[in-house]
């Protein structure tokens, strides 16, 4: 079961680590973190993907609001939340693949944002699932280097926020 | 002096808290960092983007190649790389200004992927310039919540890759 914490904590040396201590001391491991500016400098979010037993969430989710620097813990499942995470693909092309890889860009959304003589750039921001058929699409094609941000998440549009 | 730091740690409970405490002990900030998946299941990238004088970077770089989950790291500086963000934006809207955030959204070519009847959630991927551009743009209208991923960063394609 899949859970994302959406946590507000303030943008201080040391901050991170805790958080992550709390996971770690746990012994749940973080699918993914993003953490970020807010409006407010001295405020970042960091955004958690973990997956655990309802028992477990529920006491990290505790032990998350119990600390200093925590401002505001909101934890919700994938099916609630709208979530999207950032790709970057590094490949090696040549003559013949290159049609290839610009139409399997173009279907999926993705855009080529630099390119050397035998190198180019791919970025991909859509939902984990979509970056997925990507890569497997990029399979037979030799790639030199991935990054991905893990999942950002808010909670989708209700009238009661 | 922004350095961007890219880590290939093993993907295991502990080790971000230990990445993170390496910075923290040196009273370093993150100022942003993304945790994500490689092709490689077992193995994590971390982006971390500090700022600091260049001795305590080479420092930290140092500690970083010593730690035993730590596979690789490579460090450049914003301009030798290519870096974009992912920003949630979840703002109200009412009759007055909708049609204002829609052309926002569509000269910044940002997205609107949510909504109700008074909540919008915009994505927006791009350069930290420009995700801040959209922000000022916003600064008027009813800021609800904000996500980002921080700096993604990848060396720019070069013939040495």
């Amino acid at each position: 079961m899949k859970k994302i914490y959406s946590v507000l904590v303030e943008n201080r040396s040391g901050v991170l680590c805790k958080v992550a201590g709390l996971f770690s001391r746990r012994n749940f491991n973080i699918d993914s973190l993003a953490v970020g500016e807010t409006d407010d400098k001295s405020v970042s979010r960091m955004t958690i993907v973990s997956s655990g037993d309802s028992r477990t969430i529920e006491q990290v989710e505790k032990q998350l609001n119990k600390k200093l620097d925590v401002i505001k813990v909101k934890t919700f499942f994938e099916n609630e939340s709208i979530c999207r995470e950032l790709l970057f693909l590094k490949v090696k092309y040549n003559k013949t693949n290159r049609r290839d890889i610009m139409e399997n860009c173009e279907i999926m959304g993705a855009k080529i944002v630099d390119m050397s003589t035998n190198l180019m750039l791919i970025q991909m921001c859509d939902t984990p699932e979509r970056i997925q058929i990507l890569l497997d699409m990029f399979k037979s094609i030799s790639i030199v280097e991935i990054a991905r941000t893990g999942c950002l998440a808010l909670q989708k549009c209700t009238e009661t926020d």
